[in-house]
């Protein structure tokens, strides 16, 4: 039976790159692995499989019984349901360390960076096994992403470092250039039913027992946002009641003038400015230089409901 | 202010060698940190202390409004009262993963090996640190005390290489000899009072909401625990009730002969044999080839509470 990879529920570009890359060394260490996934993907990720030549990982919802790697958070809301009854044999992470816990000793390689990706280089450094092409390639991609072109403030040093291995790896000459043309797939909305842009890149959190689900969409130009704005505003609602959450968020974010648009449905009408000292307007609230949910969203929200 | 590094409550050796292993490595790599202990320490470390020429780390247990690193448990009972008050920066273990959780991103090296020094030697080398010679021969004595002079299930071939590089910096010619003359000063217990004795290497577990309390006594003839198995046995009885606890184990281990007897008090009766398969009789149990709580003994108690 081979041992799988997984990363979160509604998986992003570094959730399925980091689960090939990752299966793959193992693989390739005597291990049998298969890379997984728990949700649809973005079409992003579907111009990164289909620019390096990739299947899609297996769709798989259900681990009873299995041995498997977590990649990309650690957090239970956001792995398997029945995750209980599965071996964790290690997590791999960039987060906050989240409430997975195991009843036997595991391998966790997670570091403050801004992508998984950037640490399962890492994994194949230690273990000095050659990437080949293609995953190098999307690897790449994956980090380009989650760094969004390293203007996010999560990007360290180790990211722009790996980006370059990864790319000569790949024989890529202008890895900026391959970010651009990823985000302009990642902006386009038109055609797209509104909920599915709002899960899109959608994540459960449990705030001190609150139910807080953030999503986040990056675009290239927020005006694209202007014929639907009043669309996605009622579907967070609706989101927010359908899942008794506390509060919903999502984010757009501006990737060129650096900053994020909030829209806001919660609890507490005064969330955002007990986290971020600024009170929403209609429901809505920019905040300057914001890129970052993990590193500039969530931390004080988290202070917020403690 | 500077950064801490601390191990678990009741510290053992790797706790104490971890400690200091690490916050050398860190302050070489331009981040000050100092190691700390969150109680007394066993004769043991005190004669790896004496013998490398360290001064016992810091007894501090308050850590609201510092910096730290964890060493060699992920678990809340295990670590500062204050912990929620902290900024944890890093874990690096080599448990089962416990019940913390972080609010920011942060640095774990948790690999399933046999010693969290094993884990360190791969940190200073992934940074190029050398080794001095003192703190690479407690950190080979840390790694024979968790190994059982490699006897224990939990020992690796990563921790039996490590060792072998550790002695030669430290220039040790026979480590398995020093780890024998270590394990007759763990073994000394006369004048020792019963209390001192069982709390030795105590550590509480969160098991399904119950709280579970596990010593560990090993010594090179069982012997020698001949005149005061009744005092012991008395005495878990109080600890158990004193703490509020559903179960107290002493693990009396006879690391010649590999095996372990247990001592129980439990509000279940039948909880030695619903885990391990064997029945107590008078509130003891011989547990053939079981020398490891971390991989022997918790995980079936566990599932057993699961
Ligand atoms: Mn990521
Ligand atoms: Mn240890």
């Amino acid at each position: 039976m081979p041992h799988y990879v997984v990363g979160h529920k509604i998986p992003d570009s570094d959730s399925i790159c980091s689960a090939i890359a990752l299966s793959y060394l193992k693989t390739t260490l005597g291990e049998e692995t298969v890379p997984a996934r728990l949700g649809e993907l973005s079409p992003e990720t579907l111009f990164i499989l289909d620019k390096f030549g990739f299947e899609q990982p297996e769709l798989k919802m259900s681990y009873a019984g299995e041995s498997l790697y977590i990649v990309d958070h650690s957090e239970r809301t956001q792995g398997p349901d029945d995750i209980d009854e599965a071996t964790i044999l290690g997590i791999i992470d960039h987060h906050k360390l989240g409430d997975i816990t195991t009843s036997t000793p595991l391998e966790c390689w997670i570091r403050p960076v801004g992508c998984t990706n950037t640490i399962i280089k890492m994994m194949y450094d230690f273990h000095n096994v050659e990437i080949p092409k293609n995953i190098a390639g999307a690897m790449m991609c994956a980090i380009l992403s989650d760094t969004v072109i390293f203007k996010s403030p999560t990007c360290t040093t180790a990211d722009i470092k790996c980006v370059e291995a990864l790319a000569e790896i790949a024989g890529i000459d202008d890895p900026e250039t391959l970010g651009m043309e990823m985000f302009k797939v990642k902006s386009a909305v038109e055609g797209t039913p509104v909920r599915d842009l709002v899960l899109r890149d959608f994540k459960d959190f449990d705030m001190n027992g609150n139910l807080v689900g953030i999503g986040q969409l990056e675009v290239i130009d927020l005006a694209i946002f202007d014929d639907i704005k009043a669309d996605l505003e009622a579907d967070i609602a609706k989101l927010k009641a359908e899942g008794n959450r506390h509060t919903v968020l999502l984010l757009l974010t501006d990737i060129m003038k650096e900053g994020s648009e909030m829209l806001v449905v919660s609890d507490s009408a005064d969330i955002t400015e007990r986290a971020y000292g600024k009170a929403t307007s209609e429901g809505k609230v920019w905040l300057d230089g914001v890129l970052s949910r993990k590193k500039q969203v969530v931390p004080p929200l988290q202070e917020a409901f403690a």
